[in-house]
């Protein structure tokens, strides 16, 4: 066992090298690298990629896992069975999967994306029919090589990214979000709001809202000395250790919130990692434990806290210090309904935290159709539109507002978009728990999201990944998952 | 003979993707990486390089070199010839100095930087000694390794930085500076130049003086999709391909000389390797040939172009468009004279354009005696302070302002300083001989850099590591190096 223990080790040690170069990369070219040299760089890339599925795919260090594995009741450490659990289901698609298969299917979501930007581009569905067909198809497949006597079908591809949760799961949470939810919202949203002008139309310099931006790094206390926030076309954070994760960020100047809430909703992915327990920045378990548990960070920052009234309160006046004249007359309340705005839309990443979820409930039924083999491609967009006017209330006119809108789907990701919807739902119950312990608005009114950050980092952060988002949700809230925590919040804050 | 190009091809690529990474690294620490993460990277960095080495020791890398360097003549491409001359030179290293010698020498030169860093603070040069006793004393065995029938002593570590400069031409060089050059020195700064107090003693926004070095990229035709400007607390210039070189400046709010002659430096060095031929890109022959040929492209563009009359007839009405109130009253000739004062210094990094070589005088005739055992370093404070003022005419009166201020001899690099003077040198010799084929100055006048550009393009930068030095200056030039030019230009240019 020491033996294998070593070679896993000594491995380890070179993955979160090439990982590191491999994310410092991907950090490079999203925010600074010139556009003349990206082509360059993917090269440099393909490279180094290569050299690190050579250690992956190294028979010693495969087989070290696979003894690791069967002989886990020797392992004393509980954060090393969980790298061992991890790693060998991370080997099953090496081992499961034809070579061929796996490398086409590399090539194949390669090109996708840029075949699906010109279809969108050009609003041409039938463009992409014929990739996403093969993808469909890849991923009916790989459903099939990946199945267990514990997971079945789309349950295959939902576990990758939300460990636990299934079809099973899922179909509870978003069958409270269709039917406790959906009316209210579609209720809520039947009238237009309608603001100052001065808040839609005003021109908000960008100089403030970087200064604005720069006040909430400190509002929220994310540690520059372990942080750094750019610009990008479309907000993102980047992380690597606990020493190290990064956000953006993007300004528009007809558009205040914009630049407020990306910084706001980045920092929450970014003080996760930072939080995690710098004792796994050499392992594999830094980072978030899964996509539902950090969107619900995310979320949690963004709306829960920075869409408050409490947080507004005291933090208005400096926004009304840096914009004196484009703010002058609005008051808190109309800024707070503003921010708050909800409305009948087509475009997911431009939803608001209301409408939010039943975006994503017309991905998940369509992609549980699909991978049921109950939908074919070539009826996707029908099928999209009549969920959209269902649940959402409103119908795309054309393809590019509708099915085409997404990238995910081009690049194989499919049970991704469920732990959007998921995060908000997390983080409407881990708030509640927390509120019992500590009084949140009172930490917001004191300007104190220190005292926040402090109890997420002891029920949540420090944890990374070695926890799955099951055990994480009963640390924090002492209970299992539940979806209603989340639907009562969005009754309760926009029935005011 | 295929076999082993397809060897030395194959490692190659992987070298460069390596290289690529490790610059990225740096430039990243350098320019942006978050302080605390500084020890992580590190780490990361330090397994990277382990991986190169294992790669670039591989016996049969190795064995490829060694064939094809004595096949070379088998060999068509000149190009390929170059690269395998210059991996063989570097094999030699490898080869020839004992593995524990060479690995302790690492060592020692990894703390070096540190230890000098604490002496230099604390004025201590007995805390230095013991330290560079030993780093010199491994040069000199470094030295008896590598001799070979062409090289001799310290000819050996001049050759590394400026290939077929040996102590005879650079004896010859520092001669003509020494005779010629000095005696005027002393004679220009007897008396110390006095300028408008609004010049040395005014305040000029940062933000100012970043407006005014992005106007300065655009007139040095600096690409910004091939290249970024960023700060950092010593400008470098930091380069991997012909479509990626960057550069930093800094900026201080007391000295408005600083960012622009630092920003135009590091764009004389970015726009050499921009203007490589891309087929080098790939191969180990992108960058520049030495460093005596970068710092002269670097210096022109900084001194003869950018500390010209001409170019501020032009330019100063943007920069006093930009501070107003700051240049009031400050004509184009007392800002003339500003930026070319000349005064008898201590620091060579702050020396001007007139006095810079006797300062690299001084540190090349001490690392002639120190290779040749001709002087103990117990005694160099002594005979730094001597020859600091026979030729530079004033003496420090510490070690932290004489012997204590160049970080280079604790990282080991002897032979480096006196390419610094070269660069000069080169510079005035290829101007001049450009001059004969464009009129530089009225490309100047008429804001066409490109011209400048364009020439050294075809006559120096496109070669990138394919051509000597001497060769490069052949076909520049269309003679040997020649001192002269160097001395001729400063007397004229400081007579006036």
């Amino acid at each position: 066992m020491e033996n294998y223990i070593n070679i896993y080790k000594e491995t380890r040690k070179k993955i979160k090298a090439y990982g590191y170069m491999m994310w410092l990369m991907s950090w490079d070219r999203e925010t600074e690298a010139p556009k003349a040299s990206l082509a360059y760089s993917a090269k440099q890339f393909s490279v180094i990629q290569e050299e690190l599925y050579a250690i992956e795919s190294n028979p010693d260090y495969m087989d070290a896992i696979e003894k690791l594995y069967e002989n886990m009741d020797q392992l004393e450490d509980h954060d090393f069975k969980v790298e061992i659990k991890n790693a060998y289901k991370d080997l099953r698609m090496i081992k499961m999967v034809p070579k061929d298969e796996y490398l086409a299917y590399g090539l194949l979501t390669q090109e996708g994306p840029h075949i699906w930007a010109e279809a969108k581009e050009k609003n041409d569905f039938e463009m992409y029919r014929p990739t996403l067909e093969k993808i469909v198809a890849f991923n009916q497949k790989l459903v099939k090589y990946l199945e267990t006597d514990e997971l079945k079908g789309y349950d295959v591809l939902l576990d990758m990214y939300e460990e636990g949760f299934g079809v099973k799961e899922y179909d509870l949470f978003f069958n409270t979000v269709k039917e406790d939810l959906a009316p209210f919202v579609l209720e809520v949203t039947k009238h237009k709001q309608r603001f100052s002008r001065k808040l839609t139309k005003g021109i908000f310099h960008i100089q403030g809202q970087k200064a604005f931006s720069e006040y909430l790094m400190d509002v929220f206390h994310y540690d520059r000395t372990k942080g750094v926030l750019k610009e990008s076309a479309h907000p993102f954070t980047s992380g690597v250790s606990s020493v190290d994760t990064r956000i953006t960020t993007r300004y528009h100047e007809d558009n205040l919130a914009s630049s407020i809430f990306s910084t706001i909703h980045e920092m929450g992915h970014a003080i996760y990692e930072l939080q995690n327990d710098p004792k796994y920045d050499d392992t594999m378990l830094h980072g978030g434990t899964s996509l539902g548990i950090h969107e619900s960070e995310s979320r949690m920052y963004e709306n829960m806290i920075g869409r408050s009234y409490a947080f507004w309160k005291i933090h208005y006046p400096k926004l009304v210090e840096i914009f004196p004249k484009e703010l002058k007359n609005i008051t808190l309340e109309e800024f707070y309904q503003y921010i708050n705005r909800a409305e009948r839309s087509l475009i997911r990443i431009e939803a608001d935290e209301l409408t939010y979820a039943l975006h994503v409930l017309v991905r998940y039924e369509i992609e549980k159709q699909l991978i049921s083999r109950k939908l074919k491609v070539k009826d996707l967009p029908k099928r999209w539109n009549g969920l959209m006017s269902k649940y959402v209330g409103k119908k795309p006119s054309n393809d590019k507002e509708g099915v085409l809108q997404d990238i995910h789907w081009s690049f194989g990701s499919f049970g991704y978009f469920p732990t959007y919807a998921l995060g908000s739902a997390y983080a409407a119950q881990i708030y509640q728990a927390m509120n019992k312990e500590i009084n949140v608005e009172e930490a917001v009114l004191n300007n104190q999201i220190n005292l926040i950050n402090d109890w997420l980092k002891e029920h949540v952060h420090k944890f990374g990944r070695s926890k799955t988002p099951k055990e994480i949700m009963m640390i924090a809230t002492k209970e299992d998952f539940k979806p209603s925590y989340y639907v009562d919040y969005l009754i309760k804050k926009f029935t005011n």
